[in-house]
């Protein structure tokens, strides 16, 4: 099953994709919580109680057609990336692979749907795509010890586009990467929230990109420095991770940081992909 | 006046302190937009509505003798965070003077009351103190042009204190500071909100702290690199600044990194006091 949230920007509702393929209104369960498919929704064991009212049949068959497709999650608390977790990819940005991961933090708000528009900020020219696994936390996670627990805490998993203007990132910044993450419309996330207990093990999904159709990134998560479970137990050592935060997990190498491809500009296409998880299709356009 | 929200941790509910002192219940006034002082409050012209039921008549005074004071602000969509913009500060860091603002971010889960006790992490040895004023933002900042129209968007002005963490910061962070800025409770925000157009000009306001009753910074916000309007003009060409957002505007010298003092302890404390935002003080615990 899938969770999803669908209508236009700001007024999206919570649905469920049976494995069947059918689509469901999730409202009945939501309700409890708030209305949203939310760190609180997930926090009340959302997923465990939509898959039984699923079971029961008690959710009503939707029709969906023609609806934009939202981020699966609303209202992230945190945007919580990590960088360079792929040795490749660290090596293609003129990198030693890092010792203990790199924590660095996008806006909420950069979260938007996986096919609507991203902007090339103004003044950009280094706008750059990264396909990254992103592990949407359903469970505190404070001073995590075992990979078990670390686990535990995630809710599930989602396909995200951690965009990057590289001039802001590393020219513009005084050296703290945040300010090249954060432009509006720069984490396109979905479509989908995958449970995790469906997704099976996270350290061996295919995940790829394509500019205009081109293939650019293609790896797999057995490739990351840090495994998921690493990241959590290393992350809730110096934050808590809260249900409803993202954690965007690195890319692997093939962007245009490395030299060998351009940088985006208005009217390409990025699409991304991971196994398992679906894929996503942006166009570019201009702030 | 002063907008506040009081009781015990996640029950805060929100008030007004109006000139004469007195406290008077303002959950009529932030009913229609949900409840709470938070962004949706803020972007509803909340602090007009607030200050015309004040004049009016119509908010009852309310008994809040003995209520924990907690943050002012409600589910902040980001604590953005400005790096060395005191000079003096800079050089005790021993850092040149930034060229433009150095941006990063905390987990809005840090933000905590003015009076909550910090904890200190584990494994932590360089816990540290850092009066600022905080910004927060009422209405989107998006590729502002001018100082008038940034300011436009300030709803109010607080007290933070961005608690920082300076081995996991600089020494365990491979160069990224968010992992030193994010532990839990190291944002205490407070007491009050105080309307922008209360606050006078924004650039000529005293900030101290202390640690055990010892001065540690004193200076005033004239020394600042980049000033209130010239952050949030330069933020808004790298994001989108939303309502309900913090901006932590930087810190002046007279921290532990400079090596002048003792870093914290359990069973320290430390005021942070700003001109016409009030006085903050927490005991350090452990984590």
């Amino acid at each position: 099953m899938e969770l999803l949230r669908l209508g236009a920007v700001g007024e999206e509702r919570p649905y469920v994709r049976a494995a069947d393929g059918t689509v469901h209104d999730l409202s009945s369960v939501t309700r409890d919580t708030g209305g949203e498919i939310d760190g609180a929704f997930l926090a009340a064991d959302g997923i465990a109680r939509t898959r039984a009212a699923l079971e029961s049949g008690s959710l009503p068959v939707a029709d969906v057609e023609g609806l934009r497709v939202g981020a699966p999650i609303a209202r992230p608390g945190a945007v919580v990336c990590i960088g360079q977790n792929y040795a490749a990819h660290a090596a293609e940005s003129g990198a030693e692979p890092p010792k203990q991961p790199i924590v660095f933090f996008k806006h909420p708000n950069t979260v938007v749907g996986p096919y609507d528009e991203v902007l090339v900020p103004r003044g950009a020219t280094k706008t750059d795509w990264e396909v990254e696994l992103a592990v949407v936390i359903g469970k505190q996670a404070r001073y995590v010890d075992s990979d078990a627990e670390a686990l535990a805490c995630v809710a599930g998993y989602a396909v995200s586009n951690d965009v990057s203007e590289r001039a802001f990132q590393i020219e513009q910044s005084g050296g703290q990467w945040s300010k090249g993450k954060c432009c509006e419309t720069f984490n396109p996330f979905g479509p989908a929230l995958v449970p995790a207990d469906e997704v099976g093990d996270p350290q061996d999904l295919d995940l790829k990109s394509w500019v205009n159709g081109e293939p650019r990134q293609a790896s797999n998560t057995k490739d990351m420095i840090f495994t998921v479970a690493a990241l959590i137990r290393d992350l809730s050592q110096y934050m808590v991770l809260s249900p409803g935060d993202i954690v965007n997990t690195g890319t692997p190498e093939g962007v245009a940081l490395s030299g060998r491809f351009p940088y985006l500009a208005p009217g390409d296409t990025m699409e991304l992909e991971i196994q398992g998880l679906g894929r996503q299709k942006q166009t570019l356009g201009k702030a």
